[in-house]
Formats: structure tokens, sequence, C-alpha cells
């Protein structure tokens, strides 16, 4: 039986081939409340003060800290209110010496005034509720700045606290509206269609025939790149025949950025995506990389577009989705981080086998103990065992030849935090 | 002046009251695709068997272990090729002594075979290619089981491997999508309309008159809704007067599972929230929490709709959201483990300020550095400061009276994972 034999390309390799290629696409001008789960095109500069004037950071009284020199509980300075503002309210007049306007948190210190006396801190003469036109007493110094906010200190215009490709979450978008940033450019969201090959397989509905087997690489994938905030859409199956895959990943290819097939890498001895890749014109990237599970992984692009054929087996689509897809698109996206986070764990379980000249990957649980960081990957490696992915939020990557044992170090990718434990 | 004295809550038993009343919305049936985001409402039961057949883990010939026995090198065994079956094909015929099938990777083992043998494992006598009707010779014996996935042995029929209240990921939809459960009853999607109060706020564009600032909870608290999966509307500004306040919540409570308001706690001396929660015949369920920054939050419930009242200004609004909002809105919709993720790390950064007789709740960024869980609160925690919210992953929890030095133990909640360090 002649198997053509391929060279296999290193993990981080093939990866680096995929992140030297991919390029944000087209920066787009978008509200900001729809630019949620984007990355910025680059660091929008601030177009206001934050805050926009002098904010009192208490209720209380706007002063002269010089008017307060040498005030005490015996010997008291006494001032007369001359305005109270509100938040929301401008000042109509200036602090002059002797006289306080009643300022709210968050309401403009009026002109003249350097310091906020908090409420608490004022003494009312017998008949004063220190309203307007009556008289406040203070009983200590107060230092100029105190209880003010100043205008651009916490966000200053023309800043850039939030550089180009960040993710835009709840802490960005609270900044960005706060200083008037409400249209922002991002890169546009990917297009991604998904395709699994397979004369085996039933993709949807309806009662399995004799032999088939039902898809669930596009169902996963599709969950997954809807999870990034992506559009997808899942063209079902087609058979792997080199001719019908030629066919439907050419017209995927001009409508969508990205077209993400399963299976067919090859049938039997025959090198379906390869040949099919070559038909289009496509520059493979590289083909098969040395990790199990997930080898025949091949990649190839043209123009601006790219071609991801995973392998179609279950645990393969996962791995090669978590180590090439995901991080390629995200830096098509736009972010400036784009791998999943990698550190090291404690190997608290493992599973059967030995060392093998590929990188592996184990499927596995990671979590904290007191602080610590910790891996279980005892469950079955079965490449065809879907049940493999229930709580799998990290991957184990074992180096090729090594063969890490319990209790052992080894460097876990986190796919998900870890599940709180449960509630009440 | 007059401050109404009310009784600080414990942060734990504020938030428990809230989980206490808190169950989840009803359940819906609908396509597995839709699900994505949403939570189980019953441990889906896997309508199929997972393989539906018995199949081959490899390329290679059915056979009968027992034909195998004492095959060797010199003395192999010889069996003829009776059928071919590819992947999605059916065995016609079933295997007999001295003879095999034919079977690719994932085919349906033929009836009467009870191993696989690897194609590589397979010697072909001369003048043949191993097809069918000619001789294949096998040199050594095959145990009865190798390299066969048996029917139901990855994920059996009936069983239900994903409980309820999980959330439908990638992996959920791979596993389901496998069994054939391709319609599965899931909690509806969270409906929640947001409100900030203040006269002070300008929400939406445009220039800011005097005294004006911009209200940067509405976006922040969508982008947090939005990316739990629910739905959100952002019912924009309204007065801080309780008449405004009670028109506009009952309305927003009669579409809407939940409302959340931001601001208008209280006015100056005046219980706006609380007067509007009467009139409006909601049971409160605590009333400001022994919590820094956050401690005016108010919840209350009517009927099967609750109202959570923020603080206005943007760090209680973050804090309270993460530590009341967030996983009371997630219990509803249906999660089992709806907090955050809390674990002890080390201190390496602290802002000023000592100990008080609230729970601080500081802004952080924290990481795994060698596998071990560090958090950095080193940034201003001035609850007015947004630009705190940067970078800010992490809250640290500093109990009542505590006040945690650098190098210390302390407790985290994780909001998000860390980020990856910036890729190549």
């Amino acid at each position: 039986m002649a198997v053509r034999k391929t060279e296999l390309v290193d993990v981080e390799e093939a990866r680096r081939r995929c992140f030297a290629w991919a390029a944000p696409r087209e920066a787009v001008r978008v509200p900001l409340v729809e630019a949620v789960g984007c990355y910025t095109a680059r660091g929008p500069e601030l177009p206001e003060d934050v805050p926009p004037f002098d904010r009192s950071l208490k209720d209380g009284y706007a002063v002269r800290a010089a008017d307060t020199a040498g005030a005490s509980d015996d010997a008291p300075v006494s001032l007369i209110v001359i305005e109270e503002v509100a938040a929301g309210g401008w000042p109509g007049r200036s602090v002059e010496p002797g006289t306080a306007v009643r300022t709210m948190t968050g309401a403009p210190v009026a002109p003249g005034a350097d310091a906020v006396v908090p409420l608490e801190n004022v003494r009312l003469p017998a008949g004063s509720s220190g309203r307007r036109g009556e008289r406040i007493e203070l009983t200590a110094p107060v230092q100029a700045g105190e209880e003010i906010q100043r205008r651009g200190d916490d966000l200053a215009q023309g800043s850039s606290p939030i550089g180009a490709g960040e993710r835009i979450g709840p802490r960005e978008a609270a900044v960005l509206a706060t200083a008037g940033a409400w249209e922002i450019e991002v890169i546009r969201r990917l297009r991604v269609a998904l395709l699994s090959t397979g004369d085996e397989l039933l993709s949807g509905p309806g009662p399995l025939k004799p032999g088939q087997i039902r898809n669930s690489n596009g169902p996963m994938l599709a969950a997954m790149i809807r999870m990034e905030g992506w559009e997808v859409r899942d063209l079902g199956r087609c058979s792997d025949q080199v001719e019908t895959v030629v066919r439907a990943v050419q017209g995927a290819l001009e409508s969508y950025d990205v077209v993400v097939t399963t299976g067919a890498v090859s049938v039997g001895d025959y090198d379906v995506v390869p040949h099919a890749m070559e038909r289009l014109g496509l520059k493979m990237l590289f083909r098969k990389a040395a990790i199990r599970p997930g080898k025949p992984v091949t990649v190839g692009v043209r123009g601006d577009r790219i071609w991801f054929a995973l392998p179609g087996n279950p645990a393969s689509a996962f791995v090669t989705a978590h180590l090439f897809l995901l991080p390629t698109l995200r830096k098509m996206a736009g972010a400036k981080a784009w791998d999943p986070l990698r550190t090291t764990a404690v190997l608290s379980g493992r599973p059967s086998g030995g060392p093998i000249p590929l990188t592996r990957y184990w499927r596995a649980q990671a979590w904290l103990e007191e602080g610590r960081a910790v891996v279980d990957a005892g469950r079955e490696q079965l490449s065809a065992a879907i049940s493999s992915f229930l709580g799998a939020n990290a991957l184990v990557e074992v180096p090729p030849g090594q063969d890490p044992g319990v209790g052992d170090a080894v460097t876990v990718w986190w796919l998900d935090l870890p599940s709180a434990p449960i509630g009440y």
C-alpha cells in the first residue's frame, strides 16, 4: 500500500505561518453599542475630558481653602452660602472670600473655590439649615484640592487609554462612552463558512440511514465562532470527492473570509484537500502538523481568503480549531493578543499511552486549588470519543518524546475559566 | 442634617436573598444551533447511541479474532477479502471463518467480525492489492475488540451526560448533535431593561451642556448583558424624581424580566428608590449592603420581576453588577453554577487606605505566574475613576476590618481569563 510521505510541520512553526499570513480585515466606523465583541482598529482618541469639569466628590460645600486656615472647634470659620448646585446644574456665581456654594456629589465646583467640605464636617449655627442665604461653620482647615476631581483627571481628552487590537467589552464601553466616543473604528466581524465533508455524514435532523453518523463538527464550530462574536454560516455536508469539494469551497471562498472544512483531508490513499487546494490555486501554508490528535490539518490561502481543512474526527477538529483556527481568526478580527492563555499547572491525572515523536494535546479539566493551577487529563483520549469533550476547559500540551506523570508541571492551554462551585 | 440610618446587610446575606428568590424562567424547545449561550432546562436524554453501530477505528480489515490465533511471520494466516466497506457504507455480508472485510475508518464492522486489523499490520501476498476477491495475510494474532468502537460506547442512548443548568457551548453542541439531539429544552433568554437616572446625565451622542456628564453605565451594562447572551434594551436616561422613576420602572417591569437602574438610590437626603419601590408594590430584598464601593445598592421584587437599583457612580455600578446582578440573572437564566470563580491569590500591589467596617472590593488585574494566581490591586480605587476599569479582570475581596498587604493571600473574583501575552 503506497502511503505518500509528507513532512510533518512542527506545531509552533505551523501556527507561525498562519499568524504571519493573517492580517486584520477592514476597519469600520460603528456606534459603540454595536462594537461589543469587536476589536479596536486603532486606539480611539478620547474626544472629551473626564470629568468634563472640576467636580465635587461629595455632597458638601465648595469653599476657598485659604478661608479655612486656623479654623477650630473654638474658633470656627463662618461662611455664607451664596448658591446651591446639584449634579447637572451649573454655578452662576463665584466663591469670594467668606462665601461657600452648596455643591452636591458630581456637581461642578464653582469658580473661586478650591476644595469641597463634606456635609458631615460642617457645623450649622442655630436656626440655619445650611441652605442658600444661611450660614455654615467650619471647625477645621481644609487643603486645596480636597474632594474635588479635576477636569480630565480621570481620562484626558486626546489620550488613547485603549490601544489598537483591544476587544470592546463592558469596561471598554464604559470608558469610551463616558469620554464621548460614541462611534469608534473596529475591525468588521469576520464571515465564516463551515462545510463538513464525508459521505457517511448526516447534517441536520432526520433519521440515520445504515452506516450514517451525525455531523457534530458543524454545530461545534458554529458555536465556537458565534461565541467569538462573528458571523457563521453552516453550509452543511458535501461529499468527499475532489470535484465536489472544489465546487463547494470555490463558492464559499468568494463570499466568506474563511472557509472551514472538516474531513476529507485524505480519503484512503488519496489526498483530497491538497488536490482541491491545487485546483483552486491556493498556496498551502502547511500540510500535516506533528501533533496528535489532528495530524492531517492542512491550511491554504488565496489572496485574503483562508481555508482551514481540519480533520473530520471530532477530537482532531476540536484540538486543531483551538490551536490554529481560533487564534488565526482572532488575529484577522484585529486582536492584539490572539492566543489562548498558556500557563504551567500540576498534572493530577493522565491518560494511558507512552511518549510519541509528536506533540500531544490531552483534553483536560483545569482549575485553581489554593491559588495553584491543577489540571486533570485522566479521561479517555480516544480521537473518536466525543464524550471526552465534556468539561474539557483546557488542553495539556505534551512535547514530542515527553511523558509527564501525575505531580509533574505541564503546559496548559486555558480554553475557558473553570466553573465556580455550585452556589446556594 | 438628618441622615436616615439603614441597617447595612452583609454582602453574602444580600446575595443569598437574591439567589433564594431567583428561579429559572420558562423552558423552551429550540433547535440546537439557536441554543448556543443558553442553559439547559433539564439534562437532555440522548435520542441515539454514539456511535450508532460498531465502527472501525482504523483503515483495515474486519476479521474474526479466533481466525488469527497462532499467526506469525513464519506461519501467517491467510484470509480472503469478501467485501469492501467505506465510511457511510453498510456491509452486505458476514465475516465467516477464513474471510475478511476491508473496512475503512468509521465504517461499520461487518457481522461475524470482532476485530479490525489496520492496513499497516497486514501482509499482501505477491500479486494481491488486498481488494475484494484477493487474499491478505496476518502475521500476528489479534484480540477480540481491537480497533472497534462498539455501538453506544462513546455515548449511550437514553443517558444524560449533560445535566440541567449547563450552558450550551461548542463542546455541548458537539455532544448533542452527534447523538441526534437537534432540538433541546433550554431556559429562554432573559429580557433586561436598563435605565440610567440623574438630571446631570446625557445618554447618547450630542454635545454636553454645562454641568452634564455622559452616561457610561448604560453602555457598560448593555455590553455585560449582551456578552452573557441575553436581550437588553437601554431605555436611556430618566430624571431622578420619584414620580418619573415610578412611571419609567412601572412600564419596564411589565415588558422585561429584569429592570436595572443606576443612580437615584438616594438624592441628597431623600430615598428615591425605596419610595419608588414602595409605590410600585415591590418587596425589598435588601437595602444597602455593607460593601465599598456600592453600599447604596437596593434590590426589590414583584411577582417574577426584579429591580436592581445600582448606585450611579461607575465603580459602584461595576462592582454591584458583578456581585449581585450577573449571578442572579444567570440563575434566572437557568445556570447551575451562577457565581464567578473565586479563588485565593497572592497580592502583588494594593491601593492606599486602611481597614474599614465594610467589605471592600478592589478592581484588580489577576494572572497566573508559574501556575500560581497573582493579583495586582495597585491602581487608583476612587469610585469616580472610570480609568480604573481598564484591564480589571478581577475583584479582590477584603473582609471588614482586614487590610491585606503585598505578599498576603487574598480572595479574588475572576471576571475574565487573563489575556495571553502578545503573540508573534
